[in-house]
């Protein structure tokens, strides 16, 4: 299944907010809707976000074509769906694969898109690989217990998934011909650190949302704290990211901007309030773990493990 | 307000499941009753368990009265009671506090309860001194901002609060005869370690649901987590709890046994599924945090600086 794709003039996406009651698609024509989806987190997940943002742009230039838009107009939708979330660097990465082919109109944009779309879902079997790889080199085939955080499988991606695809392959490897589920619990962000104290992960696996070029890295809130955990009891954290997650104009984590969402996120869930009226939060949607947390950056190319001022 | 107190025959409890939505109190008459609003966290928070211990033997011999109970039947209910929840140590602790008492009769031992009940205020505001003592040494007196983790307020205890009670104390000293209300914001679990890299922490104030001779204390789950972050950035990070809270029969915090809830606490809110039927948790109530990273004990008694083997 693939969480966002082009089907006859609009983008399918599978509305994330509606998990998991209901597999529910959101089809979308104008590009507003499609910022809204992105702000309200129908879609989320740093590689979804840069396919969002490609075929972002084709339906751009297909309203454009339609309603006869000036360049200005144009111009200026691509910017505001860039800006739709300032965190997660794939989505201005993926509208700004777009910007040499604007010029060549929709039907140039579209297939560039698709290509985009196609290299994620490569991408992310390729990083597998390589996750996989390390693993087994430091642990051996054994089974793995894996910590991951935030959402790091086929949502979070076109289809697959980033530190979850890694684990899919380990699975893969482990069990080959046989159908055996990759088994799981879930877990409340407050019990990552004691579960890492008991001994009951052999590994932390996490995507990322922009990584800079000496390897800090902003993911999902919560991250931070796990890595932490994980470097006091010395379990390997690895982050599992394509190319395109890697900002190389930013020197370190100190110049990502860090998104903040609103009070109602903490304060009330499914619209029941959880505090009392007037709380105000501090709710930030990303942290940045410093690389001196971080073991290794795992991308589709290679396995760039960190230390001793390596950078990216 | 009391969170717990004895009235005409009944213990009337504060029901915290109710908030924010509504101030609610419950009359319990049958201990079976009392161990039902423990289980499902009517009453929670380490002293005001303790004094429910208390309470609750006064309620078993009350009705050990009417009903001429057996003394093998008021034993057995007393065991029971003891054992309503197995982390913190305070229930237990309450419950015991009237063994030697029990054969003088009901009076006897609602007299000591109220006493218990009395003694906990007491050592909350002795506590709020000490706590604040140690901060304004260290930092002087100027505004602190301050983190805590779960309800260390007058919730927890019978009135006034443990590390609750210190920022109380902090805040009645700075701003004297000034009805200056104490600001705050509210956090989830997982933006904690982003707070303190960020540089907006003071100090960690926590609770404590039962400390060991070594200092390792067991608090409610996440505690651990903020503990190694504070750590991390140089953060002084203080347990706050009355000295019934220390169980010196334990020598480290590896003998703690640790209560783990159901999966439907996790995977529900609300009545509403988050995730997927089936879903397996791991929901540990409580963590450990190792003495290295705690700075401090605060009690009724004294500040415990901790470090270089101090023990308990």
């Amino acid at each position: 299944m693939r969480t966002i794709s082009w089907r006859e003039g609009k983008i399918t996406l599978l509305d994330q907010t509606a998990l998991p009651h209901t597999v529910q698609e959101l089809e979308v024509v104008d590009y507003r809707e499609l910022i809204g989806a992105i702000k309200r987190l129908a879609v989320r997940g740093a590689p979804a976000l840069g396919v969002a943002g490609a075929y972002g742009v084709a339906l751009i230039l297909q309203s454009a074509a339609k309603e006869k838009w000036s360049l200005d107009r144009i111009d200026s939708a691509i910017a505001e769906l860039r800006e739709a979330r300032p965190t997660a660097v794939n989505l201005a990465w993926g509208v700004d694969q777009m910007k040499s082919i604007v010029p060549q109109g929709f039907a140039k944009v579209l297939a560039r898109a698709e290509e985009i779309a196609s290299e994620d879902a490569r991408a992310n079997r390729a990083m597998g690989k390589h996750g996989a790889d390390f693993l087994i080199k430091k642990y051996g085939e054994r089974k793995l217990r894996i910590l991951t955080h935030c959402n790091t499988g086929a949502l979070a991606t076109t289809e697959w998934g980033t530190a979850l695809g890694v684990v899919r392959e380990l699975a893969n490897r482990a069990w080959e011909l046989s159908e055996a589920k990759i088994s799981y619990r879930l877990l409340p962000d407050g019990a990552a650190a004691s579960a890492l104290f008991a001994g009951l992960v052999d590994a932390v696996l996490i995507g990322a949302d922009r990584i800079t070029r000496n390897g800090d890295t902003a993911n999902k809130i919560g991250s931070l704290g796990v890595a932490v955990a994980a470097s006091q009891v010395n379990v390997p954290f690895l982050v599992v990211a394509p190319e395109s997650t890697i900002d190389r104009s930013l020197e370190t984590g100190a110049e990502i901007e860090i998104e903040f969402r609103s009070d109602a996120e903490v304060t009330h869930f499914a619209g029941v309030a959880t505090a009392p009226v007037g709380t105000r939060t501090y709710n930030p949607a990303f942290d940045v773990t410093p690389v001196r947390y971080i073991s290794a950056i795992v991308t589709e190319k290679r396995v760039y493990e960190m230390g001793n001022g390596t950078t990216l």
